[in-house]
């Protein structure tokens, strides 16, 4: 039988997103609305997260939705606002491009790219993202296994672009109690079998406000590198995904276990970045 | 919107195993080996996961195997035997009945019933284990919805016997790359929906040793009450599922970080008890 | 690449129930309720299937119930019942062990012991009816691959009983609103590559009542050996899965297009046989 | 409970292709290579697939493929080429668009735009399509459910085109031994409870030659308005999906066969369009 050691293999590709090393010893916090919203909600929020720990934005702009008459985002006319809310708290933006053409029209809106779980199949989209210079934050596909996965990845790298980021996002299989089955075997795996940073969503992978903050903390125990969840100042208000989303308080509730989790494992979270021009205040 | 709290709900249904209570504050831990295969092997287990701090031993009598021509367990043969290690390891024993005809076979050999996987919608042995006092520990199907694990246990609880611990061990979906899936959202689910106390089984969750105890370390964070994990003093020499065994020292390494994760989530191992007879060793 | 062969394999396993061989030329039609549930309900059905031309009978005496306040079955005080209905149409019964202890009790009811999916994992049971003298019918289980589907034939085989006969009834998938998944890869399959007959059950594997036939239609094309479908007079009052049983009706409509269908592959209908003592109806 | 009728309900939305209507009282054909390789190999597919009786071609000019390192496609360099052979043999072409941009280039080559299991859930591609004059083959997502299939349907209706045909071919499950799970049960779900025609890819589903034409029958046999099938003259020389492409023989043989079950259900093949300008050949 196979000779299996207990050694865990570091991320030997290190991604900068925003001024934090993904993959690194340090431990990420990504944190945000489903959608952006509202200039209100969006930078409600965005402080919020920021004076619980995070360490960057996330926030839909454009959707994927099952239905073609559910909110599909705000799209291009919020990206003024997007710009002055991620200036004013010193954060920056990691958003889905779910169009090859988004990309130029985006560029100078966030610092890490994402490919939501339905596109990790978009070979087009991956392709045009092996040709730039910001990194991708890539969204196993639902029902991905996870050689696909890192092939998916290989579409970006081979194209020059080394800078993706691995995020498990829960699979589809026959349970159906909560949204979708987080798969942390798949996190511990990539972690052993491949050099890419692995980061973990629970928020998608249970659907379930409740649940978000214990998976978060075995996604930091099973070894990922970060984590990005939902947070919205009033789930019940949300225009997408309310249902799992953390209210502020939850947030910061779960952020303080997390560090405690973090500690005994010596992975700490990243020191925030002080971002000059960006709002202080107390948490 | 759902008014969901984020307090846990701590299990009301509190499960003594050998001296062990289960579902309580204490997290517990049993090991070893996946199959009884001699009196060396056993106790050379027994006494190695009880030096690095296992609570309850785990060993299969009777294996369900998918083909008929691999090995089946010692059966009855092995009952004196495995009451000598028992006793002199001072340690109480957790084994599978596969038929109900077997449970009063095996009855003052084991202080705990084990339901395997592939029994747990086997109501006829279900029936007969809520007649009985000892304790259940009930594996989920592998291919059964949360809801139908918790209707299983009814069927032991209907019958008289309250004392059921849930224990999750992976699920049946796509993925390949790994044994089964764990799914961690189960646990989170069953803590905060059932009375019961929950355990992880890592080890037939992902099936390759070097993954076992990150996924063990994320079990301890979600919130299980414990894990049932396999040790084998030889892997390469294990008459069933050697891919999956923890060595004796990957055991022990295992231990001291999830006793830190532990620590930090004020959660404690179970101190061993001091049983007379018992063997003693240094760690 | 390979290269495979056009060519079918036949059933080389003929298995005879009640005079029925089922894996030859002929195609067999097991019909009846899902529960035996009074000697009305049974006669009823019993007559009215065999008026549009069923060969054998299924019911069931015993069943598997996810939760254990559900109908249970009549078990063993319908026996004579039983016998006299069979007696009374001439036609042999296919039903349900969900317990070793059961075989013997039943011996003298049955012509074909089936063994359904949650049970197919059994191997004790499955060891018992391999010493057994009558035919088994084994359900695949809802989330058993191929392999393991035949290697639990094995376990009936080797015991010395080499009629078993392989019924697809569906697999649990992700899909949600269909009952199951009918996998017709998996007759096909099986028809190629192993020796036994191979049935399928469109009622449990699809669970709505109006698909009911269409999969009927698609075993039979697939090359299916037969279908086991469930039928009750009058559905809205059966005490277990009413959705998906045909009334009298839709079982005649559903058998004169059977019948087209098997006519255009040169897979005749069994001609039904005449038993003394049955008693003559007109269609 | 429910009651259903046994009725089926005829597509209402009939769809031209090519001279086709699909959807009506007609089974419609679409055969042809996953991948267009060169004129030599297209054309003699064609002229193979049309002296047996195929109404529509089928061949991949963009290829989604996994790996970034495997065969890609002849992408647009191939448009002359395939022009003449749809000239050449009257027969016009059913392929896929695997990125909105294509759309324009890829206009006046096809009959009817192809989107693949992997880009159902490609919104941007949908709304593009809803945009054209031209029909819309959609396969279902290998793990779509079949809600989520026919809202992503919706996505090209309400843009303003309806001419859409859906397409199963397979689901992903924890089966192995084939490469898909074929879902007739969705296909007579879809066609009883939509209004679009539907059809069955019993290659991809199945992925094994020797039993792709079973399950062309069972797609007959459910009710499925026609099939897409992959067929190379010499397989074991083909760039992709080798492995269940059927030969110009057993695509001949498959047809009589075919087209003696649809005899059986009154549901004709379409008969061939007579084009000026079609090479003619004889059998």
């Amino acid at each position: 039988m196979e000779t299996q050691t207990m050694q865990t293999t570091p991320s030997t590709q290190i991604v900068n997103v925003g001024g934090y090393s993904i993959g690194g010893p340090e431990f990420t916090v990504i944190a945000g609305p489903c959608s952006i919203e509202s200039r209100e909600q969006f930078l409600e929020t965005a402080m919020g997260v920021k004076a619980s720990g995070a360490h960057l934005l996330r926030g839909g702009i454009w959707k994927m939705r099952t239905s073609s008459k559910d909110f599909q985002g705000l799209g291009t006319s919020s990206f003024d606002m997007i710009k002055d809310v991620c200036k004013q708290t010193g954060m920056s933006l990691v958003s889905e491009v779910t169009d090859a053409r988004q990309i130029e029209q985006i560029y100078d809106v966030v610092e890490c790219f994402q490919v939501g779980s339905r596109n990790m199949h978009n070979y087009a989209l991956l392709k045009e993202l092996g040709m730039q210079k910001k990194p991708v934050l890539l969204k196993r596909g639902f029902a991905a296994l996870i050689t696909e996965w890192v092939k998916a990845a290989e579409y970006v790298t081979v194209g020059g672009n080394p800078n993706v980021i691995l995020c498990e996002r829960g699979i589809r299989t026959f349970e159906t109690s909560t949204r979708n089955t987080l798969d942390l075997n798949a996190v511990a795996f990539a972690k052993k079998n491949t050099s890419l940073p692995v980061i973990v969503d629970p928020s998608h992978a249970v659907g379930i406000r409740a649940l978000v903050p214990d998976l978060a903390y075995a996604a930091a125990a099973v070894g990922a590198d970060g984590i990005i969840v939902e947070v919205h100042p009033r789930p019940a208000e949300a225009l997408s995904d309310g249902m799992q989303a953390l209210t502020l308080n939850d947030f910061k509730v779960m952020m303080n276990k997390l560090d405690r989790i973090l500690d005994a494992i010596d992975r700490p979270l990243h020191t925030q970045l002080q971002s000059e021009g960006a709002v202080v205040y107390a948490n």
